[in-house]
């Protein structure tokens, strides 16, 4: 992979996120810890337009097992931004998301991480193997 | 006042929230307390945008004092929703906000309730004459 | 009901909640929506610790229907609460709770409230008669 | 380091953390986004404690500048759950904590991830060094 994890052109699905009063912690800027629902909302709105995925009644969805995120310039509520999305490595049962916040419109990340999701059994919770139109929205997601 | 509390015509601003995965709850739904970072984040945008308020930086800020809500309906992300915003009643230093949220288009209200801002001078922490500018926003948000 | 809304001993549960670093917001204070994640979580857990209510496989479950705050004082993280909890009113499938927020010790409240759960059967969203134990310990609960 | 990122005896400072209704997610487990908001909470709680930190006046305060989080096995609301702390590393303005999660009273992590202050002058933005009374304090928390 030689695209830059810190430009727009490294990542292959945009979501655009409205920011809230709420997000904007006692410093002024959006909380570190917010960003993790950006990302959370990002990885799963592509499994829902892309691939598929019900949360409401799939048997099988995806449980997060590892996160990670680096934060390169401060955002602040009522920013609005995007986030962006692509797939960094697919497992039989797991998926490693690379994902990305932009200002709305900017080339340059304001921060990136990763995303791990492993697939289950929402019912027995053990690990299956990611259904097939998931699969195919995660493979077409992997960048160069 | 005649317009219905529950209806798109009762209100005078609309602002679009995207939801987030966080917003669900266990049981599916968008978690109650969620509903009032809408009408939070809804209301603070109606003043940024229309009454220049500056929330780094003014001297005079609104601090909540009263809120309330009836849930008619439920929602659920990824739902993509509208909040309406009117101004019930103004005072010398506080507001009445009539809020709703809208699924995008719909013309009734899955909830409806108020949010009241008192003006504050952030240094003294004592209650202030609304702002000018802010004033005037409000004044034009009061229906029929 | 003579008891004071205000007052600690207005109130017959209590369950004592930590502050968190997000729940401050860039004005300094808990946010106002917090508070109401505060008498979700107080209102639950009476039901949990009283009720029997199993939130993860019970088949009638307590939404919310309505709700509503006001903030008297403020108070900011690093702060330790305790939530007050009542029953006001209770009917044939609702129940409204009466709620305030205290500091640590404190008899006066910051904010009170009330809450409003409609108990409902999980699988076909309709209303449901209060179950048997969780009724109980909403009557224990009625003061005065 | 010998001590395991997992075990309780890896840590040096503990918090407990009340979770809250609004933690779980809509598959039943606390949400990953809420774990940083554990870590954020109590890696600030032992600044305050125990490194003079004040978070309303202080002019230089900690930016979180990465974090990241291994997710072991879930926990839910209302698990009670106390986050372990101690120092990975400390350079002259940034500070890199080590964090877990546990069950009440449990010896195994049910996550541990780790945390990057970087110190900033809240003025100017620009990074500073750390504080001595802070200083003294994270030092403490290096184990061995």
């Amino acid at each position: 992979m030689t695209e830059d994890i810190c430009q727009r052109n490294g990542y292959y699905y945009f979501h655009a996120i409205t920011t809230r009063w709420m997000d904007n912690d006692i410093y002024g800027h959006v909380n570190n810890v917010t960003y993790y629902s950006y990302f959370d909302t990002a990885a799963n709105q592509y499994l829902i337009e892309h691939g598929g995925l019900d949360i409401q009644n799939a048997e099988v969805v995806g449980f997060v097992v590892a996160s990670n995120c680096n934060y390169l310039a401060p955002i602040a509520h009522p920013d609005t931004i995007e986030l962006g999305i692509r797939v960094n490595r697919i497992g039989s049962s797991s998926v490693e998301y690379g994902i990305a916040v932009f200002r709305e419109g900017a080339e340059q990340a304001v921060a990136h991480g990763t995303f791990t999701h492993v697939f289950v059994n929402r019912k027995t919770n053990k690990s299956s193997t990611i259904p097939g139109g998931i699969r195919t929205a995660l493979e077409a997601a992997v960048l160069g």
